[in-house]
């Protein structure tokens, strides 16, 4: 069954995950899209502001969001994303370190359908990363495009 | 010569790039973080609210900060950044189709200096994507902490 708009109420919340992050994960990452010191070597990191070598945010947004499609999206009763529009007020509360399970919780935060458009919806979700200590690493909130519930 | 946050003066505008998207790049990003159908695959992409095959919206963002991290951070006269506390104001305002060559535009937004810590400030970067057409395919604003310069 698939989640179309109709299905999604203002504080509905969802945990899913979790994943592990691995240290090479987090240097291969680095290296290809954000190949800062503090991201690349062990040493570099300790000489930084954050003292250790930590994931890229944005290797944490990118987990985030894959956790976002293939828990909540691509699945049986997956929701019914058409896209996305943006995303506003990312914000990176710790930054993630190697070896920890993150879980990703997702709150429908706002709803209204098109005006234009019959077949579709504008929703907004909070999506959050935390940790296996309860620590929240990551915030932000995507507006999402969602297929509406086709009439009989 | 490192730009400290000394150097940076609000209204300061860079553009580097560029770098051509292509599809099997697209493919292999959208399977590994946003596998979903109209950034995986053609026939599905026709039948999305796209109507072609376009890149995770992700993967712009991914290659956006790559340009900054690569042509503006880590080159000899590059910034001296220390890190990321987020981003605000992301949006998609075109997809990225395979084949189009990306600039990145870095404007200066904001700047102050820390009022607890000598050795750093804060940073807004607005950040833009353009193609060779001239069209604004992404922006997000970027809240960065920059070293300041040590005093003689």
């Amino acid at each position: 069954m698939t989640r179309y708009f109709e299905d999604l109420a203002v504080g509905d919340t969802f945990e899913v995950g979790s994943y592990t992050v691995t240290k090479d994960e987090i240097v291969e990452f680095a290296e290809q899209f954000d190949p800062q010191p503090f991201h690349l070597d062990e040493a570099a990191a300790q000489e930084s502001m954050f003292g250790e070598l930590v994931a890229s945010g944005l290797h944490t947004l990118c987990l985030s969001v894959r956790l976002f499609v293939t828990e909540f999206v691509t699945t049986d009763d997956g929701l019914a994303n058409m896209g996305g529009l943006g995303m506003d007020d990312l914000r990176w509360h710790q930054p993630v370190t190697p070896g920890e399970t993150l879980t990703l919780r997702i709150e429908v935060l706002e709803k209204s359908p098109s005006e234009s458009r019959a077949d579709r919806g504008y929703v907004d979700f909070r999506r959050s990363v935390w940790n296996e200590a309860g620590e929240e690493l990551l915030s932000i909130v995507s507006h999402n495009v969602v297929r509406r519930r086709e009439e009989a």
